[in-house]
């Protein structure tokens, strides 16, 4: 099979983590008789050097022509970065908002797992966390706050700002229906998080996702407040399979929650359309304090190609054997720096690429 | 000195814990020759039962000719209570809204700390927590998505929600204003959180906490992005002293900053108006599981009358002996049975009221 793949190295670690998980897609290939032919894609910053802009509309049609897209990180460090001297609408993350709406990216998936070789790192006590947990994100991308229209204006003196979150039946129904597909696939359990009790955008999410429900009847809803939700991940995260929410909760709930599992470093995400386009980056950022040292795991990154071969070219078999590959480069106790704990063999970002690549 | 103080026993377990807290506020009355009057005001489910509605305009009148207004806690279970028939803006929490923006009640104050007594029920490792910690959120609380402009509309066969979130620089400065002089008490540190790289709100917000910065040298201030704080508050607790943000994320952050304690039966709060008014309640909620049962824990409310006499009265000394005599309680190893654990003495609410009582 020929796989097209649009490649967003991106800034900071980027470089660096994707590499490997290019290194780690062409052994797949080689073993499985595909092509991989990759096209570099400039977003963020790096884009930012070379056009101006985060995002050219030539990026986005050249990505639109690709079936899948690889991404590394987007921005630096804000504080010192010649990035963050430009307004917000022009900063590297724009980018990201830019390409999420442009593609219609709508279906954003973050997996939170503990790893059981990883537990040293979870801040969470053992006594919560035994058996580990395992929960799947669901994140409403391309509406509410973050595309509503928005405005700062002047009145009478005093400056005021506005934004407005907005959905629609049918942009909740597609995402819910999404969730639900998803809990089929797993342990049948939806938790739907909302603000039901404050916003109208939340009393329509949950009348729509109770609707949804129903054609669902083999998968069970629950509905939970976003401030009990944010209490409840750290309470007892084992209790959730999806969690289907909006954009903003979203955001927070899913860093939240790769936090609560102490390896974000391994945590993969995806984007997707309604066709089987998607774009697939790690859930952890751009590092700019340790990038081109060559200490960055990769896994996060290796485990997003994967997740990549799964949805967006039904792979199942290649995505399971990269998988297994971190699964057994862990068991054999190689880890990089951000992950390593005593009597660990602690290896570089490009080893850990070659050993994952090598146990394919 | 004569103390006017308003009560809102509630709903739940509401008012088995004001009991106790009125208990306590006696017993300081009797030792320090106050004179304490209790004006019952109806609001939540209690209302509801008696008005047909969670808060009538005669008795945010009646609250407002009080100094003070202590709390138990509002709402049932919203499942089983025939509460949550009725529409939203109809049920027992929609009062607690209306009394915010009735008495202007924009500064919201939680504190989240990690009691040494209870360390036992925090779930963090032991090495994250270790020394303590003890953080303030400040919250606006009259502003944002929670009292903007909301509608549901069908357009062309398609309902779409929205709500709005809106901020004026007036609103943001009171609020930063009193952020900083609660910094400037404890380790004068804020830490104001936003989401500027998405929301005009949010730019203005960070925009403003600056300008205000500029008042308080003696204060650090450092921003934060609402997904980060989330992830900060599970990863290393010890580095907030203030949080300052506004009325959704800190809703959020601060249910978060509690359950990272793992003692929300020992959070009190704090909503104040630019005078001396305040209203006092526990961060927890109304339990109706537990309600009636006598095992409630009464502390979070005895502090949060600690703190009435603190903000509202100028009554520090009076306010210290309360917070000792908790710290009595705990050391000398009364537990209710949210907090109990093994070779600790296990008390009910009422024995828990008159052992702090005692102590005074
Ligand atoms: C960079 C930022 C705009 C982005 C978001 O808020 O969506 C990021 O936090 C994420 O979660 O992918
Ligand atoms: C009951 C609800 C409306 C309220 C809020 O969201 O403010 C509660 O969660 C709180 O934090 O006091």
């Amino acid at each position: 099979m020929d796989l097209k793949i649009g490649v967003i190295k991106g800034d900071g670690i980027g470089p660096e983590i994707v590499t490997e998980a290019m290194k780690v897609l062409d052994r797949v290939a080689e073993k499985y008789g595909h092509i991989c032919t990759y096209e570099q894609l400039l977003m963020g910053g790096a884009s930012i050097d070379v056009h101006g802009i985060p995002l050219t509309d030539e990026t986005i049609e050249k990505a639109k022509a690709c079936e899948a897209v690889l991404m590394g990180s987007i921005g630096g460090d804000a504080k010192t970065s010649p990035w963050y001297q430009l307004e917000p609408s022009k900063r590297p993350e724009a980018g990201l908002l830019k390409i999420r709406k442009a593609l219609n990216l709508f279906a954003n998936l973050r997996p939170a797992v503990l790893y059981d070789e990883l537990k040293g790192a979870c801040p969470l006590k053992e006594e919560i966390t035994e058996g580990g947990f395992d929960m799947m994100i669901m994140r409403e991308l391309t509406g509410g706050l973050y595309f509503g229209e928005r405005k700062t204006v002047e009145e009478d003196g005093v400056m005021t700002a506005y934004d407005s979150l907005t959905y629609n039946e049918n942009e909740i129904r597609r995402i819910a229906r999404r969730g639900f597909d998803i809990a089929r696939k797993r342990r049948k359990k939806v938790t739907s998080v909302d603000k039901a009790n404050v916003l109208d955008s939340s009393r329509l999410w949950r009348k729509v996702v109770e609707e949804v429900a129903k054609e669902y009847p083999d998968v069970t809803l629950e509905h939970m407040l976003v401030d009990n939700c944010a209490m409840q991940l750290v309470k007892d995260p084992k209790q959730f399979d999806v969690i289907l929410t909006e954009n903003m909760f979203g955001d927070i709930l899913s860093d939240e929650a790769s936090m609560v599992t102490g390896s974000i470093g391994m945590l993969a995400s995806a984007s997707l359309n309604e066709t089987k386009f998607g774009l697939y980056e790690p859930s952890g950022g751009s590092a700019p304090d340790i990038a081109g040292k060559g200490i960055a795991n990769p896994i996060a990154t290796i485990l997003s190609a994967a997740m990549m071969l799964r949805f967006s070219f039904d792979l199942d078999k290649e995505a399971d054997a990269i998988e297994e590959a971190v699964a057994k480069a862990l068991k054999e106790g190689y880890r990089t720096v951000d992950i390593m704990s005593e009597g660990k063999k602690q290896v570089g970002t490009s080893e850990m690429g070659s050993l994952i690549a090598g146990f394919i």
